[in-house]
């Protein structure tokens, strides 16, 4: 049996949908697994769950060294970050872990291991994507955002850092405290601690959440208008193709047509 | 008096905008009895509305049955969702109920019977309807929540279960408290709780934060540009349909016959 | 002078942009010392923004009677809700009050005089005409909302009225409960209360937070979509009118006239 | 060297890319010094902190300079308002402060340099336009917000100033804590004190929150429906432009034309 007859063999089993499927199944007994092991548990049967969770390690090697069998062209097969992504996952799922610092790596990194639902399942992966695409057009409305940010906490640290240090003592402690009152988390506690000292510091707080509240909606509303008019313009697209057999121009063009007709006649 | 005549005088009675005013008169009164349950009433004044309720089953027993010898096939009656729950609602609410555990449930069915303003409003059921209809587009945004829900909750519970077991001891439990994280709800008490042992916990909820809002952004503004996609459809459609006596193709056929014309007299 | 001149004159003074704007000035005025009243201010001081405000009352008195004498039809002066208002206002601020219980209806009627600003300023007026038109486009989603909230309030009644009386003691109080959880102000205290009884109660908070978050995402987008939409026809009605001169149906008409022509030709 | 070289030289200069990217370097490097000042750091570092500091003065002082020489028309310079606030936050930073009051204004003063990121990057100079060009559309519903505001305000302060005067002790602080239960911040509890005195008060803070809820959402919708016409309007222009080339108009004149030769040669 040569390379290509197992390479054909592994992309069939690839794009079987019952294995697709097996292996969802897989992802998701592995979720549970990895949720079964945040309840207390006796020894005997988190010792069963210890072996279950090697056998879903040896199925996703399995399916991995399948996926990378099947590719034709085995450079192009690091080139999705998705592969890369599962191939560490499962990788470092192999080391094995004592009951030291590290046994806190591996269990993260079995928790990832749900994110493969991500990388199997198309309409996520496309959903990802989608929405990852949309935070470039975030771009300057975050960095305007983060100026006024830092301009507050620094103020806020300059003038509140001796009121309550907890809260505004340097100003990575002070941009969480403003990330508070954006979320109106107890914010008036926040206000009238400083207002005590500073009678006029709801000014502050007020301007604060006037302009990040005014910011955010301009973001959002960035994004629906960005949105709508992609869909507009892809529409369109449709109709013009759609409509594409018969134009103005045409139209236009037979006429002048027949009156040349017309005129050379005379 | 023949079955055929029976049927047609229920269907005359069912189609009355008088009966049915009538019936949507007995369900608000039949909320008002639940809302009146819940306050402390004398004895007698108890007994007097249990009689009240009793009248209230019959009347909706004595529609169902109406509804029902109207239907001329009488299979079709249980087709319909609507028509399956108020026969469960008012058959349930025969049963007789003493002072056991069976009692909360009998007044579990005598609220549902609130619902049924649903079920007789044709406005409200096609609102409901629709709400429905929109959920399906939902289905994978909502999947992808649950795995980042999933996801952090696995880690909180990791991390965080001996520092408060109350709010991370178990998987279901940190999906509870990120729940409640989501909401904002004194989502900095949690934070500062667990930041006291890991400082750079602020990283977790941030990133959750971040992650659920964007996801949730996504979300609505998918169901906007979905609306506003259909919305527009039905629109272009109609004008189309309006336009439908002249089309371009109409007129380059007409000119075009017109040239054949020119072209044959010469 | 006759009554004629005297409605003439009126009109004149009525329409008068410097007249509106010495109203706007005193209903300004008028909220600055309703404003002034809630500090505590010295007697002789309080005595003469008592004086002040016999000034104002005297004035809007003035300025209520002019605009009625304007009025050429006396009848209608009085089918706008506004005029009604206004002279509602001012004829109830004429009331001497003692200083007795309705000293202090004397005061909220004072208050409510802020609100002659709407009905001065046409541009207000216009919004809040706006805004109240939006409102029977909500009608039946209000309804629903209202649904959802009549049964959660029954069901919590029955079950958690032994564990908190003073957030679930009766119907109306269960339903300002749920309207705060609907705010997400403090949910969780309330909940973890209600779990610590009935451990599966979070399923009852969940699933109200979702019907009432999803049921209030469908009004604003409802909203969003329908004003759209107005505004969309609004724009095509105008499109169409300025593309009025030529339709494709008068193209059409002109080459079968002219078809015509070349036929009776031959 | 005459004048006119040095002009131009500045010029050159101002409109060199490496010149723009260094002062956004400085700028970020001046972020960074006023934020290692709120840590607690050693003296010797703080000497050194400010020696950098007034490095950063310097060549903020020298870019401002060379902006300066490179405009062609004086005047000018001074007719754009970000050149005017980056001269004065240079200027007063030259300003020598010792330990007093004025430290603190100082101190301030090179804060607010953070915000010459805006002034000097193009595209969040453009951000920041939109956002304050989007302000006076929201003109009329925030001054009707403000009487809302005032209103109830005066209400509040009237009612409640007894039970609480830190919350409703005079009309200032009671929009304060207005803007308190619109954020939904411990609302209840504000509420709750009051329910206790006037058991029917739910009723002010339900409409409250209602009438602002509905008077904010109009706001959001009014400008997500403006920036769409805005975008609609220009996207309509641009494709009116690209079809100029054929118009109905100019099919109908040439088959008018055509008609004309068509009864001439009759």
């Amino acid at each position: 049996m040569d390379f290509q007859a197992i390479q054909q063999a592994s992309q069939r089993l690839k794009d079987n949908r019952a294995f697709e499927l097996f292996v969802v199944g897989v992802i998701i007994f592995s979720a549970l697994i990895i949720g079964a092991k945040t309840y207390h548990i006796p020894e005997e049967i988190r010792m069963f769950v210890a072996y279950l969770d090697m056998g879903v390690t040896f199925i996703f090697l399995l399916e991995i060294i399948i996926r990378f069998i099947a590719e034709p062209n085995k450079k192009d097969f690091f080139k999705s970050g998705w592969n890369i992504f599962d191939t560490v996952v499962v990788v470092v799922s192999l080391i094995p872990v004592d009951e030291s610092d590290m046994a806190l790596v591996g269990r993260l990194i079995r928790i990832f291991r749900v994110l493969r639902m991500v990388s199997i399942i198309p309409e996520l992966r496309t959903l990802l994507n989608s929405l990852v695409r949309a935070l470039p057009q975030l771009g300057y409305v975050v960095l305007l955002m983060f100026i006024i940010f830092y301009i507050y906490a620094a103020i806020g640290s300059t003038f509140f850092s001796t009121i309550n240090p907890d809260l505004w003592g340097d100003i990575t402690i002070s941009m969480l405290t403003l990330f508070r009152v954006m979320t109106f988390e107890d914010w008036t506690d926040v206000m009238y601690e400083t207002m005590a000292v500073h009678p006029l510091s709801w000014f502050y707080y007020l301007t604060f959440i006037f302009l990040t509240a005014f910011a955010f909606l301009n973001m959002v509303i960035g994004i629906v208008v960005n949105v709508l008019e992609d869909e507009h313009a892809r529409e369109r697209k449709e109709q013009e193709e759609a409509e594409g057999k018969v134009q103005l121009e045409g139209v236009m063009e037979e006429l002048q047509r027949l009156r040349k007709m017309v005129e050379e006649k005379q």
